[in-house]
């Protein structure tokens, strides 16, 4: 049995890691920790988590060291003050928050507006997007959790990119996200009588994640990427679709069989047949990608343009979920061990 | 492995039922049909369940008696056409539909407006709450899966009735459901634009669910029983909550510990702590019914009152599950075998 | 034209007050309060109210005593530090918020656990229920706004106790609000992550709004009464439902008559035929209570048990819109001026 | 006082302008008509609208002939059936739905999929979107109302395509709305269990708004037009967003002084303020449209592509109120008669 440590056990990601690993057959969770409810059962504050007997504990480095493995589902900005010391003593450590998605220091500053508290470590994390980097996570010690809309973006567009079929320097990606992207934290904006019955879009002028998707994506491709990114607050509370329009250098490409080739040995992700067309519903609770190709009307008959619609739970495949099926490649587990429950419809 | 039919596979109950049923360890669907679908993959109107290869089929005699288990996961009136011959040939019978959960023949047919179409059946029919039945489902060859408000209400009920501490004449059970306890028809009242945002009381002059309450709860008090019984639609999916109004024969009565006591042995029912109130959410997608225990404030000093409040999700504990729960009891299983998984929170 | 200032303009009483008043013909908005916002649009922060060129200004006694009216849209505990020397100056001043609301000072310090800053005022304020207390409110100076439960609650039961037909120490409200009821503060509880697709009573043991009810009512009859009251926090913003138990003391009597005979003159107050069920979603915006009455089905026979379901928009008819309409008889005006919008559907 | 008939008065355009209508001062509501519903009290079904003392009526051409204008509120293909007779009589026919919106003859039956009742008339009719059309509609006897997506895309880019700022073969528009949009028809996509907690896009390969959207701002430009357009159908009732993606075609505009000087005359369109974002529940119930402008962040460094925001309530400056808005502009009454409610916030 892996030894799992959880910091940070009462955020929507935390409790979604508790959910998904109180029921995997490979993992004793050894560690649950919250600082501001330390000593409480956690089946009080979460009644769905009965079947835990555990309490929340403080976050004790002689506790995590001896956990085989440990998952920061913390603010951005706690992981990478307690992440050395535990790579020191060969703890792995899994950051479901941002502190080592970007690779440098400087570009890492300006988003996150904070000193990094190590950046040494940037370099050597490994960033857990297992359809595109699966062979160096199996050895990583430390691994970057990527975002949500990275996640969904990344996989929207990786066939195309890499089949260098598609204009780099002009690709739209319209992105929707369920509330619980933003987390559990008790703001105004976020209350049921201000999210619900509205939309909007938000971070207009530039989110976090647009450099995380550009490293990823960038040396994938020969010539310059830029991607307008505009996330949007859906009112609901999981669920994320990314919305891309790209346009093919050529005239033609058969693009439904290029995705389905390119992911048939992908378990978590699913290429929807001709013509279907992908909602978030249908992996509510699951950690799965749908993706879904259409040809949109052109009134002047345009016909090189492609529009990619990549769905996911932002909470499991967007975070929880892939941040264990990450812990999966590392353990040399099989990787959908634990994470093969479907999408819960209705 | 356990060969499972499943007749009606696109309404609610049935997706509920194949979702849980993809995921046990001890079944292997053998039929799923639906008559609207016939030679659609599942995958492609259900597509959380991607991993179904199986295509609807047509609800055939030939095939579903080769099942050991058929599950009817239909409109009321179905059940009762099919039954009769699959119970001959020693499949058994598990009705989430109403046809065989009440025991009288006329009070059937008032409330459903339909003759029976085997009247025979209802006196072996055995009434699928294992709280309460557990010993008769193990032997039963036809089961009626519980009503989601009975279920709900009776596991509410059911220690203070059999501790005969309560005024059994003038229980008030205001109860509260999602939509999907509506099923999958396409009537304008669900409708996301009316039922959203919108709160109504309904079958206010009398709902179906009432006979089988008092049937069920009668035999086990000695006096009259009246629940007076009124279900109110909430603007949510899933859910169920019976906020039960009971007044006490005598001053005092420690109620929580009579509650923990006489659950202590179950599953599935998890009565909360003193003072712990039960939300839907926790159970949502779960096999579980919370229980909290309040005393209300009395203006006047009354000390005799109490209010109990059971939640479930009206497509798991209210439905599916239950009668997976059944299943498992019937074969002999372990009863939670495949219905262990938590909560979706949030 | 009446001078109105409205201090504490950005929770959701103080915003439905604008979006009222900036419609009056016979309103001048003279003065918007916030501590929060001092110097910013109206607007901007609210721009459905983009014809108001006003900005916030801090709560100054210079500005609001020359005001006609002032309305406290505020926390409970603020309209009590301020209303004297207003009404000293003689403006007439209508408290949104608890503050006025209880006549006896020690009851109100149990429920809202500060001292009083004005008990002297308790005696002299109005209760602001129109259709019980026209009369009183024509000539107040101090008005207590009555809280939305109480309203939902009172309107629905008043006709049976002013006709002495219902016994009155064991009646049960079942009362429902959406979540806008609990005003615009950053709660968790309140998210729509935790308040949407759930469902859940809250305040079992005693919510502030009992004793409020007792007092009204109480007086109505010679008997001792009991309300026993649950409140429910359902998934939407606008909206109540108080779904009233009583017992008839006599065998029978027509209520549909005598409803519909008690609110004939009353303009906000609408009794639905027979067998019609109200809908919160038919007042929502609108300063209605709607009405049904319903028997209720008695497995037992019993012939004496009726259900009041009584409607309301928590924050118009529940706050805001019953502010108005005070304000109307205060200054003489059509009583409906300003409040003959309908509800908005869908 | 205007003699106004509605034909088709029970879908949710035809509510929502008895909604407006009943409110306006100059409008005598003279026939309600609905196939479905004769006899029935208008009140009955719809008991937000308890002012309004009529009954439904058959669709009968002696009465409709009587009215000063006739809004059809009905589905596709019916307006053009009874138009040309009221039309001949002197009637005003404003129809919300699509029967008069295309000018070809061959375009609207490749879109529509039946044969026009009266191409002769398509010619005539005049596209009442006052912003741009405001003095044909003066003068019209036939108007059609334009679509909601039309409405939101064409507004938010009209400012840019008229100033030729833009590249205009190439513009995105991310299209958002409620499901109020799909009508009241009871399909089972537009269930609460299907459409809330449930995002996807639709109509992927061509939407009916997109013709309409040519037609209208193609002669507004010297280029060739051509506007990628997805709809996505968002978990809410109302409420629509346009998000518009364009380029320049120099590096440097002032968009944000270029929409406010253009736009400063009309009462119903709304420029935000530099940096403001617009969202669906500002403009929910009202007849306005809200429009942001926003520089996305671009990685490569790019500083041509600008997003606009262009946000409505789909049922009123997206079909009722507009409607009303060109009622009033052809009875020469002011624009905003019975048109000045504020949006419903929360």
């Amino acid at each position: 049995m892996i030894k799992a440590g959880i910091v940070g056990g009462t955020g929507y990601t935390g409790v979604e890691l508790l959910r998904l690993l109180v029921a995997h057959p490979e993992v004793e969770l050894a560690a649950i920790t919250s600082r501001s409810n330390v000593g409480q059962p956690v089946a009080e504050s979460f009644p769905n988590l009965r079947q835990l007997k555990q309490t929340f504990q403080a976050p004790d480095f002689s506790v995590l060291s001896q956990c085989d493995v440990v998952f920061f589902a913390t603010p951005n900005g706690t992981a990478m003050q307690h992440a050395p010391a535990l790579l020191d003593k060969g703890v792995r450590v899994i950051d479901l928050a941002a502190d080592f998605r970007l690779k440098d220091e400087s570009e890492w500053e300006k988003w996150y507006g904070i000193p990094h508290a190590c950046p040494e470590l940037l370099g050597q994390a490994v960033y857990g997007l297992p359809e595109i980097n699966r062979a160096k996570i199996a050895g990583a010690q430390l691994i970057a959790n990527p975002g949500c809309y990275p996640t969904a973006v990344s996989l929207g567009l990786l066939p195309l990119l890499k089949a260098d079929l598609i204009q780099t320097g002009n690709i739209i990606a319209d992105t929707k996200s369920g509330v619980s992207g933003a987390g559990r934290k008790p703001d105004t904006a976020y209350l049921i009588c201000e999210a619900s019955e509205n939309l909007k879009a938000y971070a207009v002028t530039g989110h976090r994640h647009i450099p995380e998707i550009h490293q990823l994506l960038g040396p994938v491709v020969d010539s310059e990427l830029n991607i307008t990114f505009i996330p949007h607050l859906i009112p609901m509370i999981r669920g994320m679709l990314a919305t891309l329009y790209v346009e093919l250098k050529g005239q033609e490409a058969d693009l439904q069989n290029l995705y389905q080739d390119f992911y048939k040995e992908e378990y978590f992700v699913e290429v929807l047949g001709e013509g279907e067309i992908p909602q978030t519903r249908s992996v509510r609770g699951a950690n799965s990608c749908q993706i879904g190709i259409a040809r949109p009307y052109s009134q002047a008959g345009k016909n090189n343009q492609f529009v990619i619609l990549s769905t996911i739970d932002n909470l499991v495949k967007g975070a929880a979920g892939q941040a264990v099926q990450n812990m999966n490649i590392v353990f040399e587990l099989s990787e959908n061990c634990g994470l093969t429950t479907v999408g819960v419809v209705p």
